[in-house]
């Protein structure tokens, strides 16, 4: 199977180098600049072209991960003229039946996991949501997303836009508090490797409970007096204020809810 | 040197039990409940009150955990008639200074971590956060420190106070949008578990970069489209919505200044 890799960013690279360890041929890859081509096509050992028409014609699945703003431009020149190929997207957030005005066979492929260019990872142990247009292109999608993870479900598009906002909350929205704090110790030199182990304790403790039985902290204990100490210091970065309001009302309110369900 | 712990909660159980561990001889538990107070000195093989006014007279060393609004009331009854001994709270807020009316020799030991009653943790890479009085309370409190812990940090409470709002961002606000995540798949009956290898690696990304560098997702792509669908898609919960919205557009800010200070 000749597959074809539209894009050559965090995903892309990590997904290609996979692929391409666990047997698959890779046949092409495209970027828009010539610099993440040329990385992701020795990485790959494969073609690659920065132009839309240029990519070849004849491969038999073509892997689509560009940023979702992207993607729906790209779409029809993307499909033009290979219509027994499959197309998949690699989106938390995109409709499947996007491709459906371009294409015949097609579905999703969604790794969800935070990638970097510079670490990859092994895709053993990462959730894969895939989805397909029709049953033989849902087992094809399924037989390539089984050879590299333990760990695939099927998912519809509404099932998987709701697991990405998930996604972006346990993450994104993690790691900026992460970024926050690293922010506030910076500004008074206290190095930030210092809280690394409070970091990595509470995501391991979600594995062993809920995360409303693993929350603490003043807001958990209603603390008010420490809660309005800490709105004040804040009072030269309103940013930072408004969001440890927010924060702590929304916990305190979790916590009521929880409690009163008990 | 005999030490009493006040309290018997998720801190003065995992740190009494460190100490007992490390040869530390624990004289006595104060708890507010006899069921905890029972708990923990079975624990630590100690005598146990539930009465400030029956708490031991001649131990060399108080160590207070207590929740910080129960701590004010309680100090003037647990440093009375003790003026020979070192007081200790364990709390990234609470000033020093607290003690100044009613003790001569006080400092702080903060041990940074989330910890819980029934998961007890090796002390050995928690950072302890110290501070005292006067040099000599400070060399007892740093000895003890440094006897359970690898990283020992002298810290005033100007700084302690700054460092326990990182640790509430890094820590509390984190395991909240990890509580937010999972309601979300719940409420699409996802189990939790798929999201952890997620939680595990964005907590891994900030040892090897910085936490805006590590910063993935749609506001950092600034996906206006995404971040649009999913406002939407949060429209029967307004906390969560606000919160996305928020979060989403410090990230954004946050990514801005950033870029334009490289």
């Amino acid at each position: 199977m000749d597959i074809t890799i539209i894009g050559a960013g965090k995903l892309a690279t990590n997904l290609g180098v996979e692929l391409k360890e666990k047997g698959f041929h890779i046949k092409e890859v495209f970027s828009r600049t010539a610099r993440s081509a040329n990385r992701l096509a020795e990485l790959l050992n494969c073609a690659k072209t920065t132009s839309f028409k240029q990519i070849n014609k004849d491969s038999d699945l073509y892997i689509i991960a560009l940023k979702d703003d992207a993607f729906l431009d790209a779409l029809p020149k993307i499909c033009n003229e290979r219509k027994d190929a499959i197309f998949l997207h690699t989106s938390g957030s995109l409709l499947m039946s996007s491709f459906a005005p371009y294409a015949n066979r097609f579905g999703v492929l969604y790794p969800m996991q935070t990638f970097s260019i510079d670490k990859l990872l092994s895709f053993s142990d990462i959730p894969i949501f895939i989805d397909a247009n029709d049953e033989d292109s849902l087992n094809t999608i399924k037989s390539i997303a089984t050879s590299i993870s333990k760990k695939v479900y099927h998912l519809n598009d509404t099932d998987r836009k709701y697991l990405h906002i998930a996604a972006i909350f346990a993450c994104n929205f993690s790691n900026y508090c992460y970024s926050v704090a690293q922010e506030l110790l910076e500004n008074r030199s206290i190095p930030f490797e210092v809280i690394l182990p409070l970091i990595d304790e509470t995501a391991k403790k979600v594995h062993k409970m809920s995360a409303i039985e693993a929350q603490t902290g003043p807001a958990a204990r209603k603390d008010t007096k420490i809660i309005e100490s800490h709105i004040q210091l804040l009072e030269s970065n309103k940013a930072l204020q408004s969001l440890y309001k927010e924060m702590s009302a929304q916990i305190i309110n979790k916590l009521e809810q929880h409690n009163d369900n008990d």
